[in-house]
This record gives C-alpha cells, structure tokens and sequence, in this order.
C-alpha cells in the first residue's frame, strides 16, 4: 500500500512535521473542564444544540480528533468518543491544553481576542501554557463596542473610536473585523464622509445592540487601515450568524483598490469555499494575503484539497497558515496538524510526480508556515529554541 | 498497479457494494423500448436535440454506461454504443429495467411522480419491477397545477389547495419543490399573506400556463412545511430551463432560518457545483440535509470529486443518496453504481491514509447509503431480505 | 513510487505528449529580449510592480518555468531562476521562441491580435517561427476603437463599425469580445436598437477612452453574431482590470439563448475558477464551447484540478485546448506541456481505476487537443507532417 505520505521523499513529511508555525490568526484555549454536551457544541461552528438523532463527532473534525488528538492524549487513534472524553476529563483541562498545545508546534500566536475573550486564555494564558510568544490581534468592532459601552456621544464617536484603537493597540500586531458577520463584505467602498459616520453612530448609540451599521463598519475598516497594522477580514465559512454569499472575498476587490496605495496588508482569513477566489485576488494585489485556516480543520481528511486549491494561482508569498483555533485545544491542535499532512501530502505529489524538487516544496512549506507571517507581521526572525 | 479502490481494506469495497440502499430521490423508468435517438436525448440534462456532429455518448455518462451497464446486460465493459443499444432493443425495455434496476441494489425507492409521470413507471410500477417497497414523493407545484386544471377560483385556491395537498400525500413520504425552476431560490423567505396569494392566483388562474409566481410559490413551499412532511428543494444542475445562478442553496438561506421551528426537514437535491455550499448549510442548521445526486450520474469517473466534496464539513448524519434517476433505467443503476464506487474510493483513502478507521468508513457509508434516509422519512429499520 | 503518469497504459502518456494541438486562443510571442524585472512582470496576471520581498518565481507558474522549460534551453529541471534567465539571455529572444514554440507541438494556431499587437508577433511571425499555420482571431472592442480612432460620428458608428468588421475578418477565423473586463458578463442580452446605438455610440465618441459602455458592448458582440464566425468570450481569471464575479459565464446564460438560432458557435476562454459552471452550460446549450487556458499556465502542478473539473457533465465535443499565451514563449510552452500532462494524468486515471478504455482515452485527448477546435473554426483535417 502507497499513499502520498509513502511516496514522498525520505525526510520531507518529518520536516514539514517539525515546522515551527506562526499561527497568525488563533484564539484562546478554554481553562476549564468540559462536558460532552458542551464539548460538542465547540466542535462545529453551528451554535444551534446537537440534535439527539447526532453526534459532533460522526463529522471530519471529530473523525480528526479521535485519529490526532487521541494519540497525545495517550489513547489509541480512532477510540471511541466515550473513551476520548473520559481521559480528557480524567487529564483536566489545564493538562490537555499543555500537551495538545504543546505538541501542535507553534513558535508564535497570533490571538485574536475580541471574541468572548472572558472565557478563553488571552494572549498571556497562551504564552505560559505554551512557551511560545503570543502577541495580539485586536477586533476593530469589539473596541467599538467598548467606545459605546464607556458613554460617547454621536459626533465624538469617531475621535473617541481612534482614540481607543491607537491605544488598544499600542502592542497589537494586526487589526480584525468581522464585518461580514455584521452585514456581509457587499459594502461600499469608499470611506464615509465625518457627517454620515456621526449620523450612523448617533442611530446605533442610541438603539444599543451590537455593531452591524453599514457605514460605521466602514469607518472602522478606514480608520483601521489608517492605524497602519495588517488587518484581517474574516471571509468565508463561519457560524449561522453569517451568509456566505455576502462572505465571498471577491466582494472586496473595490476596498482592495482603494486601499492598495495605504500599503496596509489585508490578510482574508478562512475563505472556504472560495479559496480560489482568494487566491485570484492574491495573484492580482500586492496588498492581498490569504489562508484556509478553520476550513482545514472542519474538513479533517478532506482539509488537503482546501490546502491544494489555495496552492493554485496565488505567489506562494501571499499564503499564510492559520488554525482560527477558538476554546477546545483540539481545535488549536488539529489546525496545526491537518495543515502539515495536507501540506506534505499536496506539495510532496508534486515532488513525486516530477513538479517540482524537494527543495522547492520545503521552501513554500517555511514560507506559508511561517516566514510569510513573519514578515507581514513584522515579528522578526524565528525565535531561538522553540522546538 | 494500484488505485484507490485495489489499496483500500479487503473486504471493504465489497461491503460498500452490497449495501441496500435507499433512494431518496428517484422517479419511473421508461417502460417502452428507446431509439438511439431518444436514448441519447434521455442521456443528459439538455432539451434540445443532439447536434449531428457529437453523439452524447461521448461525455462522461455515456462511457459509464459502456463501462458499468453493458456488463449487466451480458456484454464486455467499454463496448461500441451501437453494440449496446442493440442488445438493450434485442432484451426489450421490460427486461432492461428488470436486469438494471435489480443490479443496483437498492431497497427502498422513494419516488417523485410529479414530472411526466404518465410516460415513467409509477412508484407500484417500480417496487413491481425491483420487489423493493417504493413510496411517494410529491411534487408541490403540480398538485397545484391539478388543483386550477380542476377548476377554481382565486379565492378559494389557498383553501383548495390545502384540501389537495393532504388529500394527495395521505400515504407520501415527502414533498417537493422545483421552485429553483420556475422562479429561481432567489425567493422572499417569509410566508406571504393571503390577500397577497388570492391576487396572484386570480393573476396565475386567469393566464393559465405552469406555476411561476413567486408569491404562489412561496405560499406552495409554506403550506409544504405546515404539511409537515421532508421537504425536497430542486438545487444546482438541471436542464436549460433552470438559471443555475438562481439555484445556488445559499439563496435559502432566509427560508431556512424561518422554517426551523417547524422541524420539518428540508432536503437539498444535486447541488451540483454548489456541494459546498449545501455542506455548510447542513452544518450550520439542524434542519437541513443535502445530496449530491445526478451531479454523481453525469460527472461519471468524476463522480468521486464531488462525493468527495460532499463528505467535508458536513455532519455525516446530514448526507443523502439519490440517484434522481428518471427514464432509461441505466441512470438508476449509474446513480447507485457510481456512488458507491465513489464512496469506496473516497472513504477508502482516508482509510490507507490513516486518518479514519475501516469501521468508521463503513459507518458512514451505512449512513449516507441508507440510515438517515430511513430516519429523515421515517422509513422505519431496513426491510428484511431486500437483498 | 507509482504516480499517476506511471500508471497510465504504456504508449498513453506519450501519444498525449506528441498529439498535434490546435492552440484555439493564443497571443503572440515577444521577439525582443527580456530583463528579469520585465519577464517577472509577464509570467503573472497582475499588472502591479513586483514586490521588492517577493519574486514571481516562487509561484506555479514561476515552478513551471524552472521544471519544464529549463530542458527545452539545455537546462536541468528545477535549475534557480538566476540560471535560467542568464542561459535564455545568452540565446536570445529569437532562439528561445524557436525552442520553447517549437516544442510544444502546436500544429495549428489561432492567434488573437487585439491586445497590445504591436509588442509581440502577429500571426505571420508565429507561423514563421513555428512553420504551423496561424490564422486570426479578431477582438471586436480593438475594430470599434479604430473605427472611433479612424473619424467616426455616432450616427454612421454602427454602419462603420460593421463595414470594418466585415472588412477586417476576411480571412478570420473567429472573433473574440472582452465585454467581461470592459463592463462585465451582467449584460442586457438582447440586442440594443439602433437610436440607442446611436445615442452611446455619440457619449462614447465624445469622451474618447475605451469602450465600456455596455450599450455598445452588445451592440458589438450582436454584431459579431451577425458575422457568422466562432465568438470567443473572455470569462473567469485575467488581471485586476477585471471583477472577477462579473466574469462568471453563468451570466451569459441569456445571451446563450438568443443566440442559439443564429448557430454561432459560443466559446467560452479561461473560466477559471469557474469552469464547472461553463461545463454546465456547455451540456446545456449546443452553441456553448469551453477551454480551461491560461488557469492551467497559471495553476503549473494543479493544472491536473482544472483539467478534471472541466471533464465533468460537458460533452466532450464541447471542449477545447487553449494556452492563451501572451508574451514570453515559456507561457505558450507552458500551455501545451501543462495541459498534455494534465490530461495523460487524468485520463490515464480513468483508465488505470477501469472506467474508461484506453481507446476513449485517446480519442477523448484528440477531440479537446484538436479535432473540436477544427470542426468548430472550420480548419480542415490535420495537416500533412507537422510533427
């Protein structure tokens, strides 16, 4: 029996195995214990209950966590749900996020916290459990909440929102929104006027609630790309709250335009399934990057077709990878994992069928694994000893 | 030399063979013999004639029937078409549904009688030709068509309709709608009210012609879901009369979400090239369920990508098999075969490769085969001896 | 190690490898010499300066260059890029065209004069260097603005437009539209009247520019209708002229139906990432003809993906070879060597898992390689000796 694994050339799956990562768009692990009902709640990205006629765990990832989370946790690849659950109870959540962490081989985090941040490690937890530096990506929308949360009027929304983003940021690596949760990437454009910001501030301070005003989104998208970090969009498959139509990163390409002289990176996160439109905007804008992260996860054995298919028409500098890991260490663990054997196995068929040397799958596994993030994250060369 | 199929687990490919499956989404075989003219137009989702410089023969349906059906009518596989129609006209058509229909192993049809029912077998004509139990699926628009062809006033449609419609699935198992068809997905997701369907009935009633409206045809999908019954939507590829734009599974969306307090299932057919899209759907809400049916049938040696693409981010508990086979009986027995040899592949792999388990493999295909078929329509256990 | 051009029957690969190919969409080859900066900028869709901390190499296509072009210019494969650029230097422009053009196995080519003709070789200086007929393909917007550049009032555009037409494809093969960049594919499909001709025809002539307005555009392409030859049509990937949604082929859908009577062959280019959706309508519509170019050149190792989704639900008389090279020879080459290694892969697939014959194999590879491409433009049979 001969898979691409067994194919490819001595040496190479071990070391896109040993990669030190950058996972340049992560979220906290969860601190505490978790029953079987709440565990398999944070394995899919519904937010609806499991239906008894279910189980999370007849799915990809949850096939994924048995074969590849079970094994560091001691147990036998695909043991049964019941089995895996009780040693992770019986380990404790601190001990399971320490080796499932530990062994996913990231050397830096890049953790966004602007997502029910009170309930997961933040960027420090990240670091102690780990050993790994964990800088911080911070959610334009959550600190525009925070603005309206702290009392602010209408016409000083704006100055208050960039008085809050350059402080907030101070230490921050990057920007996020998530606007194409909060009405979807079929925005105008072009940055509003002062006066239309003041108007839409003034309706949403005064309605409360979260921040989905179409306007006021693009105001935090402006103010973020004149902030100057690289900023990410979430794109792509999330949870209900989200219509992926309005989620296609192609709906973007008149703000990758008018952003293109900022020369801010704009970094699309996820991008399933149109993965292959975030690589044609990549091919086409210098200021464009993208990854697959969360699809690879979700997709479990299938994640190495979203691997091959955004190794397609993008330069191989304009590809990032990413876990979106969020709560479970699973989640953290397998993005790394499914990421290196989806790799290996997509660039070393190239390799064996004749495409490409060795030496040239090796160099795009270090840049897309890391040395991309590096660079449009400013985070410097590889920290020493990270594994 | 080996493939997917030769390096999967002994015993493995055989299993998934010999499942009894359930065909969700079927309709009649023809009864009378076919000209090689008529079979070819019956060979593809087109309407208009076939050019006399191509011979549809020549796509990938037509070699699967040369490799996969000639066998089962006593010839080699990959035979010359004028060979196989001349065997299939010397056995006659009765003897061709018995042999291919029989060959495909399925144990329980669920047939949709409502497109030119008279010229196909009924589903009494299908469990008589098969010995497998063959109920009932629906199609909503033509009973409303019935219900006008019957005479009736604007009205008195809603009401009549209602009175149809119960009367007419008494003993169904599901209902169906091809609205993807007569207007596109592209529908207003809320029940319209009833002044708003007596205007367009009395629009609809007066011009005659087939159902488009869109307001009636709304009010078609929301007295499906107070029926209570799995409602089937037509999604993605079909013949020229569909925009398949306007048939992509993310435009329903709206309905969905307005639809899932009603637990009535809905059930995405073909999706074909949205497979995707329909995985995330089935992720994200309890309610839905999808397929990959007739995309399977054309796509033939390609059949696998798109069973492949299915099995991503979707519950396991929320895929299907159809065949949506209609006519010639040889796209029953391709929809089986073809799918199953898919399966085989595609579950096989992730088994060599390590990433899922045989038992696993089997599982799901038992699943998708069968199993939630018969829960989603209440089919109860699997028939005894049905093979 | 078994790879899937290993498996494929012997003498499979290469008949693939030495089939005469009829390059149906080609530009011409650029007959001066090239600096790295200048080559980088051309093997890329994009039209922005190269990053300074990225090169072009590192890409699919850059991957190519180095594998398959290296040996045609006496190099090993995989050579660095320093190497090859200096040994395709010491050649010269001339030498290289002659190798890599010589090499690729194009017997016929039907060359598209309309973009940037004046930097690279028309269709007599690609047939010189070849010694393979090449024959033209005229683009409609480039014959309207040398009617606008010639003197034209709006009043007499449509008549000169026509006259010129007329004039211009007298020995043509074909006519090609770039609607797709110049407005987008969401066009108004029926044939614009003539005051409204007029009316566009008088704004357009008065601002001067290119021509985008899509009163004119359809009034163009229904033009070319009328002229009777082959019509091509930009969709799917090109540079950041271009919204890549507004260049889905399923936007065509209406102008496909009106144009039926008319018996117009309608080719659909490049498609990607689209090509599913031009499978479909190439299934659906008799007029509807589709290659996947310049999305293989630009894919390199995954050309393979593109080449399977285009062998799905189309009938295999419905699709076409194309390499849409512009520029550097590499691209041309690159075309044919991608697409002839795409498809022994493919289809030797089929053929290696029992799908198909060997025989349907190859006559599958001749009909898209070439046989397709004469009957639709009328090139005769195969010529004598050309390879």
């Amino acid at each position: 029996m001969s898979t691409d694994l067994d194919l490819a050339p001595a040496g190479f799956v071990r070391a896109i195995e040993e990669l030190p990562l950058v996972d340049h768009h992560v979220h906290g692990a969860v601190a505490h214990d978790l029953s079987r009902g709440a565990f398999e709640e944070l394995i899919t990205e519904s937010d609806r209950p499991v239906p008894e006629w279910m189980t999370q765990f007849d799915s990809q990832v949850g096939y994924a966590v048995l074969r590849h989370c079970a094994p560091v946790l001691g147990l036998e690849p695909h043991c049964p749900p019941e089995e895996y659950l009780a040693r992770r109870a019986r380990l404790g959540a601190e001990e399971v996020n320490r080796l499932l962490l530990g062994a996913s081989g990231v050397a830096h985090y890049l953790v966004e916290t602007g997502y029910r941040g009170d309930e997961i490690l933040g960027p420090s937890g990240m670091a102690e459990v780990t050993g790994s530096p964990a800088d911080e990506i911070v959610r334009l929308e959550t600190v525009a909440e925070q603005v309206a949360a702290g009392g602010c009027g209408a016409a000083t929304f704006a100055q208050a929102f960039a008085e809050a983003l350059w402080e907030r940021t101070a230490q921050a690596r990057g920007l996020k929104t998530v606007a194409a949760y909060r009405h979807g990437l079929d925005l105008d454009p072009e940055p509003p006027g002062r006066a239309e910001v003041t108007e839409a501030a003034g309706r949403w301070l005064g309605s409360g609630g979260r921040l989905s005003d179409p306007v006021l989104l693009r105001h935090l998208i402006w103010t973020g790309i004149e902030r100057g970090l690289p900023l990410q969009f979430h794109t792509g498959l999330g949870d209900p709250d989200l219509d992926l139509r309005r989620a296609d990163p192609l709906l973007l390409r008149g703000l990758v335009e008018r952003a293109e002289p900022s020369g801010v990176p704009l970094v699309l996160l996820h991008c399933y399934p149109f993965q292959r439109h975030a690589g044609f905007l990549a091919q086409a804008y210098p200021n464009v990057f993208f990854d697959v992260g969360l699809g690879v996860t979700y997709s479990g054995a299938r994640g190495v077709a979203l691997v091959a298919e955004s190794l397609e028409v993008a330069p191989f500098a304009k590809i990032l990878f990413s876990s979106d890991g969020w709560g479970p260490a699973e989640l953290h663990h397998l993005g790394a994992v499914l990421w290196r054997r989806a790799m290996a196995r997509v660039l070393g068929r190239f390799v064996v069928e004749g495409e490409w040397s060795a030496a040239q799958a090796m160099r795009v596994a270090a840049m897309v694994g890391a040395d991309n993030a590096r660079r449009v994250y400013g985070l410097g060369a590889r920290e020493e000893g990270t594994r």
